[in-house]
């Protein structure tokens, strides 16, 4: 027998053009060659689910207004994934273990002690791997902690979720409703909201592309004002909810997608003045600024799921050829519940 | 000798007709008229300084979007304003005693329980009648609760404030230079800069008149970026704010009065991505939330007087007849410091 090397072939995606508005299949491109060897302090991880995101679209972009870098053309597309580690020259680390962070598109990452937001994560035997980036990541933890920390949402109190049948917007609803809480959804087109009905738990909800006036809609659906605006959106559905806040309601920021796909052509705002009128507080957030509460916010849901008040929608995708699909029908707005690509087995000489 | 009954003369400024953008002078009519004699639960006040404030300018408007109710056509005009009772069916005001609520524009104007913002006034020999409209008021007392409370300043921290020379304006602005912050104004026009600059203790000024890149003249004067972004006037500058503010900046909400001429046209936000991005928070606020924090916001003002940090500036015109032009020449961005209506003697017949 010949002794063979381990070769480990690699797929990546990486940024063929910069997208102009919407992002399209071809701005991507796989490459092909081998896995990286891990110097000192490096480990070698296989990925094994990829997080899809809005914010992705962000950093395509040549511009310094996001909370990344850019991609450079011919860059690896990043996201934050899950994966196992193969190879490890990093100390507490070791081949077997999960881990979580900012990660490439690709069979086989190199991550390192500054890997943004590198986590060693405790997989829970009855919960799917893509669930650690999902429910049981970033976008499930992000809501818990947006309706809790920023929004001190109370029972009894009326939120309204934009993006409503989303990664982030269809768990927050639910864990607002199983607080006590009155939930509408904002949603574009009948058949998220027939889900968002008949699967999320809204008590009410509002199709904005079926009404021209989004601000008597809201209206309609909240005659008692609305308490926390839970926005993912930004843009004109931030405009109408500015006129049905409650005197100190509070704008809960997580984030803006109605301008991802046109960073230099914003939509406006026109009722920003409601800010002072009622009273109102507004503010961003991203997560992994108030990581002392993601563990709690961990076993909400992993309570909503066992316990069965979270009824958690994956949009799945299998293969890393299909990567850019996914991200591309995320950013057009089609899709329902969590984006999340689990990877296939790739090749192996070993 | 007869004996005559007393009779008070009157004089009222009244709703003409409703402003279409800048309120003009004709938009107002006084009217004279026996003074009314106060009910049961009422009393008399003889009015000695109105403030003039551009939140008066929304109740002129014919909607619903504003925080009073409408002036109707031919209704009296109503302002922040103190007096003195002349007679009181209310029980616990007597005759001689010093009074600050919501009254009419006018020599005598009935009060009662219902006043909004109704307070016995404690006037210190030392100091001016309208200065508890003004420094000693909510214009006053509004920068003091809005960067301690709203804000949380602490020193060291980049403070920016426009309508730098404005009534809250240039208030808040010593406070926050008193408190360690280093402070910059923002401004119109080279007159308002370098008063700003000579009298108001501010480190920098920007005049926004003068640049067409608000955006850079911020960055250029702010290299620090930006911690506390005190906004009175919304619109554009606000918009220029967003992409000067340090992660967790805060925005204090105090007032936008951009929109305040063009209610039905208000001037578009379009960073407002950057509240996301740069985790801002952004909070509205009326001083009448805050009670429980005036009577230190008043100390803090009078030691300022008293002790020289505090350089106040009064656009003060006298009579009656003067307050449809002061409040004119406020809404139209011409004015300097806290404008203030010192009332001139009626006649009495007494």
């Amino acid at each position: 027998m010949t002794r063979e090397s381990t070769v480990l072939q690699n797929r990546k995606v990486v940024l063929a053009s910069r997208p102009d508005g919407n992002p399209k299949e071809d701005n991507f491109r796989i490459e092909t060659g081998e896995a990286a060897e891990p110097g000192p302090g490096e480990m070698l991880v296989r990925v094994r689910a990829i997080s899809m995101e809005p914010a992705i679209r962000g950093w395509l972009d040549d511009n310094d207004k996001n909370y990344f870098e850019p991609i450079p053309i011919g860059g690896t597309l990043m996201a934050l994934s899950m994966g196992q580690v193969v190879k490890s020259n990093l100390e507490g680390y070791d081949p077997g273990d999960f881990v979580r962070g900012l990660m490439g598109w690709e069979d086989y990452t190199i991550v390192n002690a500054d890997t943004v937001l590198l986590t060693k994560l405790d997989i829970a035997a009855d919960m799917p791997l893509t669930y650690y980036v999902g429910v049981l990541g970033g976008s499930g933890q992000t809501p818990i902690v947006g309706l809790d920390v920023i929004g001190r949402m109370k029972p009894g109190e009326t939120v309204v979720m934009s993006a409503a049948v989303g990664a982030v917007g269809h768990i927050g609803a639910q864990y607002a409703k199983h607080k006590g809480c009155r939930v509408v959804g904002i949603a574009g087109g009948p058949e998220k909201c027939r889900i968002a009905l008949d699967e999320m738990g809204y008590d009410a909800v509002i199709d904005y592309k079926s009404t021209d006036d989004l601000d008597a809609a809201i209206r309609e659906a909240c005659p008692e004002g609305v308490d926390i605006y839970y926005d993912n959106v930004g843009g004109p559905t931030l405009d109408a909810m500015f006129n049905n806040m409650n005197t100190f309601g509070r704008i809960v920021c997580c984030g803006m997608i109605a301008g991802y796909n046109r960073a230099d052509d914003p939509p406006p705002l026109y009722n920003a003045w409601q800010i002072v009128t009622r009273e109102l507080e507004l503010k961003g957030f991203l997560l992994y600024s108030y990581g002392e509460h993601l563990d709690a916010a961990l076993e909400t849901n992993i309570d909503g799921l066992r316990s069965g008040w979270l009824n958690y929608r994956e949009n799945k995708m299998v293969g890393i050829a299909n990567a850019p699909r996914l991200f591309c029908e995320l950013m057009s707005g089609r899709t329902v519940g969590k984006s999340v690509l689990e990877m296939d087995l790739p090749e192996r000489a070993d």
